[in-house]
């Protein structure tokens, strides 16, 4: 088994840019490190002090900040136990005593005919409604690309599927007298920045095109309990279909802007790049591809033969989903997956089911998603930092029936 | 604040006839015991072991095995948190120890063509799929009848919105060949009995008429997870539309009947009688009446003047919900709220929101829904035990608008 030291951690942030502000969350605590391998058992047995809350087993630790959520450990009910969810923060999470009285947490307002800055009380006071989406990390899958870009090495649990409350996009700009001339984008800043960098390095500020903001959500609460810190509460902005980095943690700003923001984690980070290309000409991280993977059975277990349930999660990104496929051949034939359960919406995931009868023997099993028209590829597309990776050969899981 | 002590508890089991088994699980361990006052607070700071997993602070204590959710502790996320969801068994509940391996937990089946037992790891061979349904309480709302019914005194809170993953009832019956012929109805039997006691009076086992079958499962998981032993893991059925006592925990016999079970807890528990009668000719706690309640704001709270959203719950029991009403003025006039938040289907709970402006002032808000034609009535139906509540007005909230 491979472990991480502190060390390689830190090379490891140096190569993704981050090397000041993860030094700066090291040296305020004395967090465990250490790594998954490639068969998903790692030697941390205790989470950071800011998820301690979480359920140990239920995630892999990348490091200590990231951990992802195990392929079986997203639960068969559709919405993801909170306790399982990954972590996956950019900067250190907001404490309680940062965050304050949490009624009282401000969200200012602009690009509107009348800015004004609301507390969380006051937002609730606007409007509330619920809504369904997969919050899914733009580098889950990361861990397959043969190039092995830097970051967190996620398979596929750098998501999940939540429920969020909180009031409409739509009704604050109403309540701001409608959107001033000129808006092309959403632009949300996070609160988070540590105050000693500079805020063009450290504010994590992420724009979107306007259209978004349609069924987009300031939200205060998540799968039933206040948005914890770790996930970025008091307030978050929800932008349905939208990769996880646009849903901006401790939001404090929520602005209809002219131009994209020009901070680092919007003009450099977050660019789907060609391999040794960078830069801000490159698609950012925004609508999320159509994808799928099987939760059950589990790839490292033996499965009985006869009588076999395939299950596993889909969704068509912010279009929504046609249908799923499973293929027990490398992908020569495919039939057609049921989808069961709840239907959340276009954002959320759907659960599907395959059932088969298999006789002994080893099967590879591949699921692929259809939404807008489109269908899942085989393969991943190449890109610098290992983003959006939606490709149904590397999400293929083997199959040992015995 | 008034207390009861263990011997006043014991007084009250004694007085629901339960005296025996609850016994028995209090002289199994040192459990401690406080009840909830007039106003939802409570002296006791810990839980019982069997759930001490659960929030506290989400809970109204009423004894050792009876919890209610906090009105307001109920969020707005469609879901019930695990953390917060109610308890109440009359049994018990099994240990991790007495239930063993859970694959291998059975389930045996009768009334059917080809009688089997299966193994929990053969019955999700079989299929899968998740729904979504209000576990509720047949005395939930206890606490406002006027004759003082014998029982937990629950007010809003031993109901949740549960997401059940299992198999199917109708694949079970298919894998066993189809129901044999007589059946009028689908008899569960849990596994909980104290081996020492008369199984007439300590199985939990539940009749519903057939055609409840159609959209029943045989549930593993519960909003994510493993169904707790608190909740009647591995196996519970889940009968949606039908009082949580029919929603047998520790699943062991699912039977297709020609008669009732004549055990105590279906023909003599759990019948709505009129005051002072009791009796098998009686209704049985079977359908759930059409039923609303806000859950924000909470009433014990002030409110600022202005905009206020009020918020809670609707569903229609086994038929669609159509709307919910809102009064201000103790029922004179009723304005329609909005249904927001994904509609998980008919057996599940909708949001409802009410959007106003008000002055300040005391105000009545009371809720009234409809479905299927019918919509709840003002007043309680008065039975013996206290069942069944959903009469508008003891539902209703005080506000104190400043």
């Amino acid at each position: 088994m491979k472990t991480l030291t502190k060390k390689s951690v830190s090379r490891r942030n140096f190569l993704t840019g981050t090397a000041t502000i993860a030094g700066l969350a090291a040296a305020s605590s004395a967090l465990p490190i250490s790594v998954a391998n490639a068969n998903h058992t790692e030697t941390t047995d205790k989470l950071p002090d800011f998820i301690k809350w979480k359920k140990r087993s239920a995630l892999i630790v990348h490091s200590s900040k990231t951990m992802e959520t195990h392929r079986t450990e997203i639960g068969s009910s559709l919405i993801t136990p909170i306790r399982h969810i990954y972590v996956r923060n950019n900067l250190p999470s907001l404490t309680d005593e940062q965050i304050g009285n949490r009624k009282d947490w401000k969200v200012s307002v602009a690009g509107v005919k009348n800015p004004k800055t609301f507390t969380l009380a006051e937002l609730q006071t606007l409007g509330q409604t619920t809504i369904a989406t997969v919050l899914q990390c733009s580098g889950n899958g990361r861990g397959w690309f043969p190039h092995k870009p830097s970051g967190s090495q996620w398979q596929t649990g750098a998501a999940a599927c939540v429920l969020w409350t909180g009031v409409p996009v739509e009704t604050v700009i109403k309540a701001c007298g409608g959107l001033a001339k000129g808006a092309k984008y959403m632009t949300c800043t996070g609160g988070d920045a540590p105050k000693n960098l500079d805020p063009k390095k450290a504010t994590m500020e992420r724009s979107i095109p306007l259209k978004a903001h349609k069924d987009a959500i300031l939200a205060w609460e998540m799968n039933g309990v206040d948005i914890p810190n770790a996930h970025g509460g008091p307030v978050r902005s929800v932008t349905p279909g939208y990769f996880g980095v646009n849903n901006v943690k401790h939001l404090i700003k929520l602005d209809f802007t002219a131009k994209e923001s020009s901070v680092r984690y919007m003009k450099s980070s977050y660019r789907i790049s060609p391999l040794g290309k960078k830069g801000s000409q490159y698609p950012s991280c925004w609508e999320m591809p159509v994808k799928s993977w099987v939760t059950s059975p589990s790839q490292d277990g033996k499965v009985k033969s006869g009588k076999v349930v395939i299950s596993g999660v889909a969704f068509g990104g912010t279009k929504k989903l046609s249908n799923v496929k499973v293929s027990l051949d490398f992908g020569k034939t495919w039939k057609t997956a049921k989808l069961v359960g709840p239907d959340l919406g276009k954002y959320a995931w759907r659960q599907f089911v395959y059932e088969t009868t298999l006789k002994p023997g080893f099967y590879n099993v591949a699921t692929k998603a259809s939404a807008g028209g489109k269908s899942q590829p085989e393969l991943r597309m190449d890109n610098r930092r290992g983003y959006a990776h939606n490709g149904w050969k590397d999400h293929s899981i083997s199959l040992d029936v015995v």
